[in-house]
């Protein structure tokens, strides 16, 4: 079977100039993947209508699904519609299912349609109409010369509920696409190059149909298997064999499988004991209890945290003793041990964990050097604190202490069973 | 003069399929605005030769220069060089500086290098060596027919020092670059449609050489002027009368310019009364707290913060009082007041703020569904709170409350001059 192969546009100055963040292509190529349509290529191009035109050919003569957002939104520096008119000869008219549903959208928030608004109904002939239920600019789909093209608005929130509600189910009644199984092995605490070394002869003996790739991230690598074929369980059954030969060699360092994520290998490894975690961050400044809340359920394994970022408040919140700050200083083993153990304890939790350093760029000393940071994690049995020497980041080192905290929870949950 | 045009490419399979957030085509993006050169487009594409020689191909017939990141790693999954050497027509040659570089490096860090380490050192015959002191993957530049080729390493803040320090002061020798100056204007708590209805005669009467952009971002609107022309200090000064005529009819809705943020702006505020603040956080988890620490030099305005995820916490750390919880429930505006005078005053704050709310996907009812969320903020003269009624989505949830509420400290600050 011959694979579907997409690319994904997005359009806008913004987007060139690095004003805007772009979420949409990364989660784009991810759907995609997962139903089996490979992505060759994402470009970005300005508002411009010549620059647009010459991506919609160039894709066009490559792949068999081209997806296109942004440049859709009221105002006027959007020229999308107006393009895309022009590179299928047709033009813009004024739809009345979208006008219908752009009036209603605002009515129901209590607002009259304004002429900018109902220009969201003007759609190019040729396309097919896809209600967006969750804003003003709609979704289209065209079919022309055996190529779907489907264009999303910009705004992530609405791209990704149209894309995954309505063009999804659209794309799967049109193509009949290859069968790609992904298993991803994720790892914490080994450096890309040393992992490469440990499982050489492993990566020197996998199959031609089944790639291996290295994604690290802040900390850790994840090792992402692809197998292509024709036959699913065939595959999966062959990804498992490999990754049941691999592990052996890199045990301790796996904490999870496929979209597991620290913070969800925790959150289970918590359920699973029935404890309570509680947060206690300096440096980290509440991105810990951040991180482990943006999951839906956290309130069933995490009470709460205290942000202790002045000296009071480690004091007077978490127990901290006065003497141990100004013996050791707050960025110490003394001072994060007793912030570990103090919120455990305060805050009636089974674990507690802590964070204390010098998250720079300023702030270091010739002893402690911004990136030296404390972490520690306290149950009723024992407190295990650590010394992290990282780099000079700030934002690095908030986010890479975060997941070696984590590891350290997770470790000690391993152990207390 | 002619503006230099500028082409980024990234190689990776893993970005194709949405496996790794791509941060560095944005910052990219940004740092080639800064210096006067314009990017036309971006490109991503996987980890095979002919796809990325058919890019460089393209990108070289739009481009004066073309920036390449990723495909640099030691694993065997990277092929950038390689293909780089195909496209140029010459060989991998080891570079002895970069091998005594990479074994330098190695040795500081207690370890042996190994040959997957030696063969970074390996590069096209045709390039400069780029020393990269933040990791092992060189940087590599390339000057053919009229063209240069900057090839980075994917590790973001490899790529961003050696961007920042070796390679902007190379493309300001090489290049003549025009002059592109922006103002931005940062607005929040009115929508885009609205805000261009307000402007739309001011908009349309702008110069030609002056462009207008809305980037819109989660509940905060920028509007991005664009001037370009020879005369910066001219260009300044026109941006600056647009920037006068425009405001009287959005002031209240401004609350910063150019990289201003909601937090660096109550930043200045706080600072400016050397006033402290404290976060109560139950629905954003912390969320709010990292926000505000992330910046540094935080601690001289942020005193701390709870997230008080369980009743328990606030009640305990907070003095949320308990009949409060159980007439009101946790999120009521009787709640969140009390969270936000409980933190101003436990953790010894001039102002407190709070969040109480169900940010879902799960947890809601029919009298206060998914996005019933309260904010408020606290001073010693009064305590304002308000309802948001947002939508289905967590992550958007957390993100919105944590910007509306630290618009309502920032209106709070400013009336309490």
């Amino acid at each position: 079977m011959k694979p579907i192969l997409a690319e994904v546009i997005t359009i806008g100055d913004e987007i060139l100039f690095g004003q805007i963040t772009d979420t949409n292509t990364q989660w784009l190529g991810a759907e995609l993947t997962k139903i089996g349509i490979r992505t060759i290529r994402k470009s970005s191009v300005g508002d411009k209508k010549e620059a647009i035109l010459d991506v919609l050919k160039e894709a066009t003569e490559r792949a068999d699904l081209v997806i296109i957002t942004g440049g859709l939104g009221p105002t006027k520096d959007d020229i999308t519609k107006a393009t895309l008119c022009t590179y299928f000869n047709t033009t813009l008219e004024r739809n009345p299912e979208a006008l219908a549903f752009v009036t209603k959208f605002f009515e129901s928030r209590g607002r009259q349609i304004t002429e900018i608004n109902a220009k969201q109904a003007d759609l190019p002939l040729n396309c097919t109409y896809v209600p967006n239920d969750w804003g003003t600019a709609p979704g289209m789909w065209f079919n022309e010369n055996d190529t779907v093209y489907v264009s999303l608005p910009g705004v992530p929130f609405e791209m990704k509920n149209l894309m995954q509600y309505r063009i999804i189910p659209l794309l799967q009644k049109q193509f009949e696409t290859p069968t790609i199984v992904h298993k991803i092995i994720r790892t914490v605490g080994i450096g890309e190059s040393f992992l490469a070394e440990t499982i050489s002869d492993w990566e020197d003996a996998l199959p031609g149909h089944i790639k291996l790739a290295y994604l690290p991230h802040f900390g850790q690598v994840r090792l992402r298997l692809t197998g292509t074929g024709d036959d699913a369980t065939l595959l999966k059954k062959q990804l498992d064999e490999q990754v049941e030969a691999v592990l052996p060699l890199i045990n301790s360092y796996v904490f999870g499988f496929d979209d597991d994520e620290l913070e969800t290998t925790v959150a289970r490894l918590l359920s699973d004991k029935t404890w309570m975690l509680a947060t206690a961050e300096s440096c980290t400044g509440g991105y810990v209890a951040s991180q482990i809340t943006k999951y839906a359920g956290s309130s069933a394994y995490f009470v709460g945290g205290v942000v202790s970022y002045s000296n009071t408040v480690k004091v007077n919140q978490l127990g901290v003793k006065p003497e141990t700050l100004s013996q050791f200083g707050a960025v110490s083993e003394q001072t994060v041990r007793e912030m570990a153990e103090g919120v455990r304890k305060t805050l009636g939790a089974n674990v507690g964990i802590a964070t204390s350093g010098i998250a720079g760029p300023d702030g270091g000393t010739p002893e402690k050097p911004v990136g030296t940071i404390w972490i520690a994690c306290s149950t009723e049995k024992k407190t295990v604190a650590r010394l992290l020497k990282l780099g000079p980041y700030r934002e690095q080192n908030i986010q890479l202490t975060s997941v070696y905290v984590l590891n350290l929870l997770r470790q000690t949950l391993l152990e207390e069973n």
